[in-house]
């Protein structure tokens, strides 16, 4: 599986082959999690349920219940509809558990069969640059060019850049299975954007996976949300044009309607 | 050594009894020090040198070996000057290598026996936070009240606030190990306290230990520093008034010169 995880974004990330990559790790982690056991964990997010996949003495991280869908049809109806780009046979909701199915299912495996730490983020990335690359019919680039009186012209390092071409839009979109305290260097990251392009110029609209932390020990599970200080960076810092989760934390939805308003979607809505 | 790092900040920090509680951890990591064998690291740093500790197949991380001066006689020259308020007969280089000695024999002795994720930066928060504390003759505080219109005030979790009272300067001070891709954070969490309450009123004031980045495998030293990105920051997010490094980057001190500045400087510097 690791040959996914390797070599640089470009072309390929959005190329046939990449694809058809995913499904097949789509179709391993499915075989992979019909042969583990599921352990139900305590719910402590208001009125979501969560379980984890069990291998030996440990657990994965929380799985979203409702949102568990698997089924590799269900992944080729999505792949079809993106190919086609008409998503009308599916809903929303659908689309977004299938998204969220493949990549709670990798995370799993890897959290009960590889190094936690590095993977998971790194195949949420590519997974996603490869949907929004293929949807947007661009293909992403990792740097923006920064200009500078006093010396050369230097490249600024950025999450994914997706440039739809000479006065069309852009977006500039992190990628992350979960923010916490790192939340704070989305907006940073939109400010020195802004300031170097201009506002709204280029839109920022992050993709993540979920906010749940699972305590192993007591086999908890919570949603770790800072709604206030979301409101502060927004207000501050700079303007994210819309958010997008696959489990969406029900303090974030919520910033859709306060006075600051920050745009927070199911991902399956982007397609849409 | 972990009740040092138990405890919420507040007067206890600057308390006699924690600058004792520091003596002893000091006292204690020289002592292990001396029983470690040194090795030679290979620096890819230019100017500087640095070895390691070593203890079983186990590495510490990089000692700066200009810097390194283990020596309790010098800690107490330190402390006896700063309860005294007069630092005229220490040197700003004197200062910087005793305190370098102090975090870095602890940090190193934290790399060989215990976890080293958790406990080394959570010292040297609340070993700067009680010197400057001292110094500067203030409580410090980790939370700033935000008004907001439409809920209650709330409180935004800060790093060390430092405010020496109405009309007087006020400090946000970041304390970390390192930066790495984490330096973004100090601006983004200026750039709020600006917007809260206005631009310069609290100035931000990172102490930061060092930048060096050990591979333990084959025993090399290199510096993480990305310059450019600071200028950028510095510029489109908000203006740090002073960063100060036990051990100073050239490629950060450099900035002191170019037309964004940023004052970068020893830490000893601070006490003069």
């Amino acid at each position: 599986m690791t040959s996914l995880c390797s070599g640089k974004n470009g072309a390929k990330i959005i190329s046939p082959e990449f694809s058809n990559l995913v499904r097949e790790v789509y179709k391993e982690c499915l075989s992979c999690c019909e042969s583990l056991s599921q352990v139900e964990l305590v719910s402590k997010v208001p009125g979501k349920r969560y379980f984890a996949f069990a291998a030996r003495k440990d657990i994965s991280r929380a799985v979203n219940e409702d949102l568990w869908s698997p089924s590799l049809s269900d992944w080729d109806a999505f792949e079809d509809a993106l190919n086609r780009k008409d998503f009308s046979a599916l809903s929303d909701t659908q689309i977004n558990r299938t998204l969220y199915s493949v990549a709670i299912s990798f995370c799993s495996w890897c959290d009960l069969y590889d190094d936690p730490r590095k993977v998971p983020g790194t195949f949420f990335e590519k997974y996603i640059a490869n949907l929004v690359g293929r949807y947007l019919g661009v293909v992403p680039t990792n740097s923006l060019q920064v200009l500078k009186f006093d010396d050369d012209d230097t490249e600024l390092p950025t999450d994914l850049i997706f440039d739809l071409g000479k006065r069309k839009k852009k977006y500039h979109v992190p990628v992350k299975t979960s923010t916490r305290e790192r939340g704070i260097q989305m907006w940073a990251h939109q400010r020195v954007i802004d300031g170097v392009y201009g506002t709204a110029k280029i839109l920022g609209t992050p993709v993540l996976l979920t906010e749940t932390k699972t305590d192993t020990k007591k086999r908890e599970v919570v949603e770790i949300c800072t709604p206030m200080q979301w409101q502060l960076f927004q207000s501050h810092i700079a303007k994210l044009d819309a958010v997008y989760y696959l489990d969406v934390p029900a303090k974030y939805e919520k910033l859709n309607s306060t006075p600051i308003r920050i745009a927070v979607s199911p991902f399956g809505a982007f397609f849409q």
